[in-house]
């Protein structure tokens, strides 16, 4: 263990479902054998965590709860089994903390589906404290050439949508329509798509999301509240009008969970990712069928997903928007996301 | 073209939507330089025939109309360019008459989704009628071996179920769910499942409906209308609890289309094949995306899974059990089926 | 028929296997039913006309020939049949002049493997004349707004590497070794690699080649004849030291053919798609199983793949430097291949 | 622990490369944090175990060696980290005895190819003893209604034939031909193909072995020493005589390491898995270009296809004929192992 590692630090604490949370001194958690304790720099702000506070997913947290699994910084002690990280690396603590690395799912490289998978801000203490414990083989390698805050959004909302575009089986070259292009998760849908070699429509609205979507990636903008056909005007952005290859919902509100079914091409993929509370998928038989239409949830990715998001940033593909904020602040950032106020994504600094 | 094709044949005619259907002489039709004319024997009554009559399907379908599409004959005439079907071949006219060959989904073997596809006994004539046209690249080539009127379920009903299962991507030795396995499509869906190496669970309703999925290839047999659970009692019928990897609806309500994605394993797939009027697919964002699971639809067949059906059949995997009458009764067919009383597969012969 | 098609025009014939080409005036064919008749405007010269020439390859040429099959014009007539092709549009003849459209690689998309395949410049005359015969199903569709010269080497050239790195099954953001990066067919695939979000090692010689390997994609460069061992340094490339996922050999001699398996990661793929008269692929039975190595031939691009290398050229991502010459100097052209003196590619116009 | 662990057992042990291996007591080791300690009962002999003795192999075996990587018997104690597997369970001990469980292979379910990876009875003391360790992560799940002797060839051979048919890509209903039918692992190749839907030829020779093949689940047989074309004759067992979709290579000679790709259908895949010391796999570049074809090496399976391949014989698929002797006797297996008189597999009984 690195020599300066203190008995106590800050930390964001819930104690129960609802909220608040409180900016409050707790013990520093020592790792397992098979752990690392990571002194956390940054963590990044997800949706997740407000439902984590809210409790309104149908999943139990832990409680109290320290929240947060965007978490970016410095290993400084590990168990004695540890022997692929060292003390000093810098590495990042994700929503999959921990799984069991030996069921069915582990032993294809679809950990996200262990029964016993351990989950960051939710089912263990996350990474809005100052020093935060991972299994080992599940932390994420960060390259010492990458910021630190900056890394912190990548480490969630990049793996995630990274995973969802190479889910949706879209090939460079292809289009792939991003719903909710402009938000957080969209607009890293919308460059790492780019970086993957696709052709980029992207649907929100305000003439904002337009700009930023469009700088980011996107060749054509469908604004949804202005359309007044959005099926017709996303298959009308394709050269052949026939609808995107693809389709990646990261939309907050259930609406284009049923509508995307629509306007993808025939023999196409429609992408669920974002979780609108209560939302359901539906769409026509007759059509599905007959379009030979798919439609597939994708959640977090694996290890692997992890180091290949992480390497597209690296390489100065991805540009994540986003304002820091002293942790303690935290509270402010969960309003603001209450009122659909946050444009790009908030990082906390664990320091402040 | 052979010497003994007569100027006129009987056929089964609709002269307007909702029937009936009459048992009438019509002039032969004469193939253009791409097609053949087949001497149709024997033809399979399918679902979709009544649909065709009764004109409840989002899509028109020509008239008057002579309806079919499972039909197996004798090659007896043949358009100029044709130079790979001989006078005298056993043939097939199958659900895709033709298409454009040219089209993006054409080129890529996803000839079902050519928007100019023709469809037999729908936007065609069909095959309810002695003597049917076909696109000579689009008609089915039956090996000599094989019965007529014993293949002709096959090039509709078995062809569109041995496509599903394909699609559904399950492997040899992984466990696949039929629903609806005691009908027409779910009696041939049991029969491939166990030729291509998979574990079937059958899942229908009625004792003698277990008895035949048992004995055409399912390991267990869950009833749905005695089942208490039917999602649990389904994943229960796997080794380890977590539910087939795929699952196949074939049934004709609604119902399961939107229970399958309960008790599909993670990262598995549902397969709609079945078209009940009017039908939903339904399933909750959160569930189908924390489960990585995937609902789609697959239509019939391409010319590669006709050939790769039909040769299933013909090494003796596949037996599907059908009763014969003469072709002038095919109204009685339609009523059994409206009836729902139809078990097993109607072939008719068009001699009589 | 366009009202101005002559009956003679110019064309460049071979006689006899070996040579010479002459430049001279022949009929003007006419196209049958399902064939287009196109105006070739401009045609890009390949190795592989050479090999037609002088006959050194396994498979016998026809004689007299017109060599040529990356040839760019406009329909100036069409057969009955053809439906979606029409007189004005720009087209372009590439190697795959015609295939059955009926065979089982025919229905899979893997024309190319058809034993029916008409070969232009090779089985069938090809694009060295002024007007040229295609089987509508299979000439390229060129937007208007693509450059008729420009676009000639990508019909054969830019699609063939085009296919090789898509059957490479490298994912964006993996590495690739192409060897051979300097040449006409390297520096297409450098650039393709690129818009497909690869990481491009080029291999090859000289400082001029590493320059515009560098320039087109790559983002390291390993001059064979300077490197003291050529296998670490392509490993040493790549981040993890583990070497690149695939290996694209478009070489034109033997030696990278064997030593690619070398180099190439773990569960990496190597594709062969340059032809080295009489050269083998050779690699250690030992290394290659431990290793869990992949080679793989890929021959020239189907339908599919044609119009997606079009439409990634026509999107700008492509940029294939070529010098023009009149087509009566051919055999200039054939001079210097054989002196090995081409860099980039020649176009020949056929109105000189 | 359980309670009646020895401090010694007895075990076949090389004391130098070249062997002998002699039989004697040795002390019983004791598992680590993540190892189980498992009472081996029957141990298959492998011809890797004669590789290991001999060193002729280009990677140095741990000495003094206890070799033998396909155990199976039941766990007797674990480490303090193991939560998945109790003392009780049947277990067995494969060639992958242990990997890192963190590199880019073992996230992605190809940890065979980890660069840290243990191998039983080469780099870590195997199962040629009667009490042996291997990491928990790592040992088979062997369910209770398998006997342990029938099993234990199942561990190596039967994974390692499984997977080479996994890896071929082959799908229910295509055809695979098999080199070395006959042999230790032919015979369960052909009984897994079977299974998995393929058809299967036979390439062997004797007729004992046709015998066997056909018995076995080959629907036609090639003797390679009585044909006087082996090409023409496996391309003439194929329905179409285009030749099979894939090759399972398990001779022990280089020959048909050379020839297989002559008669492997155009986009057919080799699959190389036995390992003839020395040996190239050798090819034609046009000929491979031309009929896109692949060569592929496949290696032991990973965890996921261990599971599998066990499964596909728990559920009565698979037959593997073995002859049981006293572990002493071990060097006896050897000795016929090298003169090339073994047919079906030997197991030894540790207890005698």
């Amino acid at each position: 263990m690195a020599s300066n590692v203190p008995e106590k630090q800050w930390a964001m604490v819930i104690e129960k479902t609802g909220g608040p949370v409180d900016y409050k001194q707790i013990p520093v958690a020592k790792p397992g054998p098979d752990e690392v304790l990571v002194n956390i720099k940054y963590s990044g702000v997800c949706h997740t965590d407000l439902h984590a506070v809210n409790g309104d997913w149908p999943l139990a947290t832990k409680l109290p709860l320290v929240g947060g699994h965007e978490g970016a910084g410095v290993v400084v002690a590990k168990g004695e089994l540890v022997t692929d990280v060292e003390i000093g690396d810098h590495a990042g603590i994700k929503w999959l903390n921990g799984s069991c690395l030996s069921c069915d799912f582990c032993q294809t490289g679809d950990e996200p589906l262990c029964a016993k998978a351990l989950l960051s801000g939710y089912t263990v203490d996350g990474t809005f404290q100052q020093y935060a414990i991972g299994k080992a083989a599940h932390v994420a390698r960060i390259p010492k050439d990458v910021p630190l805050d900056a890394i912190a959004p990548i480490l969630c909302a990049g793996i995630t949508v990274y995973k969802g575009l190479k889910e949706s089986g879209a090939r460079p070259g292809q289009t792939v329509a991003i719903v909710g292009a402009g938000g957080g998760l969209g607009s890293l849908a919308c460059q790492y798509a780019k970086a993957m070699g696709l052709q980029v429509i992207g649907i929100d609205t305000g003439d904002e999301k337009a700009a930023m979507s469009k700088k980011l990636g996107a060749h054509t903008f469908v604004d949804f509240a202005k359309s007044s056909n959005v099926v017709k005007d996303v298959q009308a952005a394709t050269e052949d009008g026939l609808g995107p290859h693809a389709v990646i919902l990261v939309a907050v509100n259930e609406k284009p969970f049923q509508q995307a079914t629509e306007y993808v091409r025939p023999r196409g993929t429609v992408i669920a990712i974002g979780l609108p509370a209560g939302a359901f998928l539906r769409a026509p038989v007759f059509e599905t069928v007959i379009g030979v239409k798919t439609i597939k949830g994708s959640y977090v990715g694996n290890r692997k997903d992890t180091s290949e998001a992480i390497d597209f940033y690296r390489r100065g593909l991805i540009n994540a928007p986003f304002k820091t904020i002293g942790m303690s602040e935290l509270q402010k950032v969960y309003d603001m996301m209450h009122e659909g106020k946050i444009a790009g994504r908030y990082v906390v600094d664990t320091s402040k």
